[in-house]
Parts: structure tokens; C-alpha cells; sequence
């Protein structure tokens, strides 16, 4: 940047320049419109404004988002895009950078920039964003991320393993008792179903309690390290009293789903987390919009999530198997200072997979496995056990 | 109910049921998969788990999601789906019933039960949810609503009109200055534009006290009675702060994004609001794949916004004219005790279209017009003054 560009008006010439975000949307266009279609993108995620209407030279020279790169989609590519509308016409990868400044550190201003307006717009998908080193440094990523994840429950190098208590209904003895099954059979992580919020038939405060002291007794049996991971629900009021309630109960890790909560209340809630682990849930994720890994794998990462749960391929979700090997790696990849996130494949998984999803992820992984071990009813334990075994051979081959 | 389905294990029969909520799903599929399709989506909504693994006739009966009715949907009526995959396959209405007392009363929850894992899955799209009588009056609604707004700026019949603070990367006084314009004009609501921000260039407290006071000096001089209305953003400590800032500088309204800061803090914002309106901004809605007038019209209002900005027809969003009476409808509607949202169309709307924006929408409406008056230059007081004199004139047809 020039320093002529940088003189603009008070205050703004002593805000020092951040560098720039890279945002790579995939757009459906005709080849004649592109360059404009990209050009009003451009305006739409900066200014919103007419631009011929901006008298500043500065904030059109760097607060307006800058069209950096119109490149055509190969077909075979765009055809797979998520969600995509109007499958007619051509697609095409644009690049914009937008000024850092317009952002600042907040997780929820960066989501907006990234694609709170184009979100409306349905020939647009956020496909990808590349953050300037001085931003990347400012969010807050993971506290314990892989590795702090593997220590919680003493296993350095193998696959961890996790389930979930459901289904929801049953009441506060009833997940206790189920929690304490899986934790005798030496399950690492053991979370609430995310449906299971602060229900009266499961207050949270009760159910927090029993199920957190029924594997703390089952550790005590097994010599094992289970960690119970309730869900945290509500608004930043409730989240706060829930967090307080689980680290009075010696709860050590929780599950929020970023989306639903909010981006910026789950940094918040990073921020206040204390010692506790954070596993993200992608409900409401409106990925079919965003690109999975660059939600579920970068963004969430960036926001301080130690682990991310992720729709697997083969299961009850239409993620490929690139989509999810793409979430793995922006989960793990190097990214400015930041820990790896544990990636965490789910959503129908079962015991007979184990092999094949290490054989795919490798050991830094986190296998969440619910419904299929449920469904062996009273062979359940057997069948949890069994989980923890093939994990356990599998990650030693 | 019957007596012997309220008999689950305690403390489940202590829980008074609560109702069922009905959620319209359009899912594409080939014919002979939809029945177990439907059956699929409400596992995965409500217990997310095999149903033939359930052991508790209680659970099963009335947790599980029942499928209420599938219907095959008008070829014409599913082409123009939001954000449809798959456009191949044919489109089914699928009715799901929900029981009320998964949610509780939080809207968090309440978007979880309805869209939290299905809107992972490409084929889905939210359409319609039916709320029982005793959620719709649990959950907070508008304080001021239309009448309200009405009482605020002193105009009891007549449309309203809107307008931006914009581009961001303006100083505080700069905003200010333009803030005084748009006033002294005579516009109701001058918002934030809602990509603004704590950014350095113009943190909060020295923006909101610059501008408030400026739309006060303006009313001073006019007699008018303006109305800024800031952008909040962040999480709820950020938010809180930004509140108090707000109403120590005398601050009547704000303007938030349901969706970036989350519902759950949007609903605990509307707790804490004491006694300023709420504008809801449809940032990050991920409206294309939950149908608009469902989440910006209906769900917004239930959250407790008093007027719910959307894209209008004719700008730069794709909402066709039915999509955005159905947002109005849905805004202004009956709904319970509920008071009704002031619908506010905007996107790219000019002066030039306040008649028809009026003759389709009728005088409850506030028309948001942003950079079309920008883009007068020098002649931006007229031409504001002019948007403010066609309303008056065409409201009184």
C-alpha cells in the first residue's frame, strides 16, 4: 500500500493497515455478467453501497473489497458444489480481498464480512478464506486441540473414541446409568446427544450432576479416564450458569454448536471456558452455503473449538469423501500459531468402520460412534468395548 | 394423550405436556424412498438415534418426531425452491410433529429441533413450522412492533421510512454529519449499516455518542423526531457493553443480525433491551435452505425483533414478489398475543419505487432506501427529503 492511500481522513490514517482477507466465493453466471456480478459482490460485502457514490479515495482504494481473481469452474467441480442453484449456467471461482480493518478481532463481524449479505443470495457460495497473519494471530484457536485432547484421557498417540447419550427423553438416572456403561467399557468421550438442551424431563443442572458423578465412578473402577462432555445451550446468560454448574461438577470438557449459539458468543464462551475442552456441533450450520471445511474445519478452529464434529461420507449425510478429508485437514493443517483441532467424523458411523475411517484419517482423529452401539440393546457394552478395541488394534497397525 | 402414554419413568410424568410443534419439510427424493425418508428426518430431529433401539414406550410415542403427512408437491412450486438440490427428483411436503417439550421455551433449542442436523442434508428444506398455543406465548415477541415504532417517530398512519449510515471507513464525525442530514430531512430510522461495527476507524462509544447527537440536534432544530438506531455485534459481553453505551447516549433503537450473533443471544438481547425497539437484520440467515418468510418473518418476530428487515423483490437479492408478501404476511399476521413486526423491505430499493412498494406492501411498512440516496451526491438532502414526502403523500392515497 501506497502511503498516499494511507492518508485518509481522522481518525482513520492512525487505524494502521491489517493486511487482507482473501474470501474465494463460487458464483453461477453468465460469462458476459461475471465481471460485473463479481464487482457487485464486491460492493455488497464491503460498503453496500453505490460505489460511484464513495468521495473518499481511501475507502475506495481499501475498504471497498477488491476483485483480485475471476477464474471459470471446471464443470465436473461446480456440478458437485453444495447447494448449488440455477446448475444452468456456468460457474466461476471469485476472488475478493477485503481490508482486515473492516473486521477488527470479532469472530461474528468476520463471519458477516466473509458472507452475511451474499448468504441472500442464492447464485453464491463462500468457498474458501485466507486470513492476513495479524488476524489469524488475533482469533483465538483451539487451548488444547489435538494434543490437549489426547492428554485429557491419556492417549498420546492412538484414535480417540467418543458417543453420545441419547436418545433425549429419557430423564437425568436413566443417561447416568447409560454413561456409566460406556465409560466401563473405556470410552474417551462421552457427550450428550446435541438435542439434549436444559429440558424439563433432563433439567441441566440434575442431569449434569448424575451423569458426571456415574463416570467419575466408573473411572474409579476401570482405572480409566472417560470424559463426560455435556451440551451447552441458551443464550450467553444460560451458557454462563451451565459452564459454572459443569466445573462445579469436576466436568473437564463440553459440546456448543457455533451456529447456533453465535459465533461471537461461542468465542466468548472460549474465552471464558476456564480449563474446559470445547467440542463443536455443526447443527444449523447452513453449510449447504459455506463450504464444510472452510466452516466446519477452518472458521470453527479459528474460533477455539478443540474438536469438530463433522458429517462423515458413508453415513446419514451427503458429504463426499473429499469434502471430509478437506475438513480434516483445515482442521489439523498448520495455520498461523494455532493447535490442531481434533477432527471428529460422525453421523451414522458404526464399530464395523473403525478400520476404514483410520485407514482415511489417520491416528489424529476422534471417532464418534451413537446409534450403532445403542442398537445392540443389551450387547450394547460388548459392542462399546468392542469399539474401543478395533480402535485401539487399529491405530497400533 | 392417553393416560397410559403419560406413564414414563419419573421424572418424565411429572412434565405436563406442552403440545406439539408441526414442521414443514420439502424434501426431493424418488417415490418409492419418501416414506422412509420422512421417517428418517424425524429420527434425526428429534431422538437422532434407531428407533428400534428405544426401550421406552414414552420416548417413542411422543419424543420421536411423528410423520404427520406427506404430500407430493406441484412440479411448478418446487422449480422455484430456494436453494434446491437434486433438481432432478421429485418434491414431497413432508409434516413432521415435534413435542413441545423438547424445546422448552429457548429459541436456540427451538431452531435445533426444527433445522439443527437436516440442514446438513442437501435434500431438506425448512418451510413451515406451527408453534402449539402455550410455546407461541412463552416465547417473547415484539415490544413494540409496529404500534410502537408507530409512537416512537409520531407517526400513527403513514408508512415509515429508513435509511443507512454508509460506507463503513467513515470517522465518527463523518457519519454524524450524514446521520444530521438524513434527519433534518425527515427520515424515521437511520440505522447503522449493518457491516458497521467497533472498528478502529469508528469504535462504538465514540460513533454512537457522535451520531445521537447530531439526530438530536437535527430534531431540535426541525422539530422532527428521528431515530438512530446503532449496529450491536458481537457476543453477549460485547453486546451488554454496547447496550449500556446505547442508552446512555439516549439511544431509542438498534439494529442486530439474529443470525450472526445467534437467537439465543438475540432472545436474551431482547430480555435486556429495557426500553429500546429492536431491528432485526438478515445477515448469515442461510435463508436458502429455511424458507424466508418462516425464519425472517415468523421466527425473527416470535424472537422479539419489532421490525424485520429483508430483501425486497425488484433489488438485489432473488426474493421473488410471493416470497416477500409472505415474509410481510407472516410479520403482520395473527400470531398468538403476539404484537405484529413492522416489515421492512430493502436491497438496492430507490425513491423512485416508493408507490409501489406501498400499494404491495400498505402503510405498515418501513421503507429502507440507503445508497439510492447516496448516490445523489451534493443532491442528497433533496432527494431524502423527497423519499420522505412521497411516503407521506403516497401513504395517504
Amino acid at each position: 500500500m501506497s502511503l498516499a492511500r494511507q492518508h485518509g481522513p481522522a481518525p482513520v490514517d492512525r487505524v494502521e493497515a491489517a493486511g487482507r482477507i482473501d474470501a474465494v466465493y463460487r458464483v453461477r453466471c453468465a460469462p458476459a455478467a461475471i465481471e460485473a456480478r463479481a464487482l457487485a459482490i464486491a460492493a455488497e460485502q464491503s460498503v453496500e453501497m453505490p460505489i460511484g457514490a464513495i468521495q473518499d479515495d481511501w475507502i475506495r482504494d481499501e475498504i471497498v473489497a477488491r476483485v483480485e481473481d475471476i477464474e471459470a469452474e471446471p464443470e465436473a467441480k461446480a456440478a458437485e458444489a453444495v447447494g448449488a442453484a440455477g446448475a444452468a449456467q456456468q460457474a466461476w471461482r471469485v476472488t475478493l480481498s477485503l481490508d482486515a480493518r473492516t473486521v477488527g478481532t470479532e469472530p461474528g463481524q468476520l463471519m458477516n464480512m466473509l458472507f452475511g449479505n451474499s448468504s441472500l443470495q442464492p447464485d453464491v457460495e463462500l468457498i474458501d478464506a485466507r486470513l492476513p497473519a495479524a488476524l489469524l494471530d488475533t482469533l483465538p484457536g483451539p487451548a488444547f486441540g489435538v494434543d490437549g485432547l489426547r492428554a485429557l484421557v491419556g492417549a498420546p498417540r492412538r484414535a480417540l473414541t467418543c458417543t453420545a447419550l441419547k436418545p433425549q427423553g429419557l430423564p437425568p438416572e436413566r443417561l447416568a446409568a447409560l454413561a456409566g456403561s460406556f465409560a466401563r467399557a473405556g470410552i474417551d468421550f462421552i457427550k450428550d446427544d446435541h438435542g439434549i438442551a436444559d429440558q424439563a424431563y433432563a433439567p441441566f443442572a440434575q442431569r449434569v450432576a448424575q451423569v458426571q458423578r456415574a463416570v467419575t465412578r466408573a473411572n474409579a473402577e476401570t482405572g480409566g479416564r472417560s470424559v463426560y462432555a455435556p451440551s451447552l445451550s441458551g443464550g450467553a446468560r444460560s451458557l454462563a450458569q451451565q459452564l459454572r454448574i459443569a466445573r462445579d461438577e469436576g466436568v473437564r470438557c463440553v459440546l456448543a454448536c457455533p451456529l447456533l449459539i453465535g459465533v461471537a458468543t461461542f468465542a466468548e464462551l472460549v474465552r471464558e471456558r476456564g480449563d474446559l475442552a470445547i467440542l463443536a456441533h455443526p447443527a444449523l450450520a447452513g453449510a449447504a452455503r459455506i463450504a464444510p471445511a472452510l466452516l466446519l474445519g477452518r472458521l470453527v478452529r479459528l474460533f477455539g473449538a478443540d474438536a469438530t464434529i463433522f458429517p462423515n461420507f458413508g453415513g446419514r449425510f451427503s458429504y463426499g469423501v473429499d469434502t471430509c478429508r478437506a475438513i480434516a485437514d483445515a482442521a489439523r493443517g498448520p495455520l498461523g500459531r494455532h493447535r490442531a483441532t481434533m477432527p471428529v467424523p460422525a453421523g451414522g458411523m458404526s464399530v464395523a468402520r473403525v478400520e476404514e475411517m483410520l485407514d482415511e484419517f489417520g491416528a489424529d482423529v476422534m471417532l464418534l460412534i451413537g446409534g450403532n452401539l445403542l442398537e445392540a440393546g443389551a450387547a450394547m457394552p460388548a459392542r462399546a468395548r468392542e469399539f474401543v478395541e478395533r480402535v485401539q488394534r487399529a491405530s497400533a497397525r
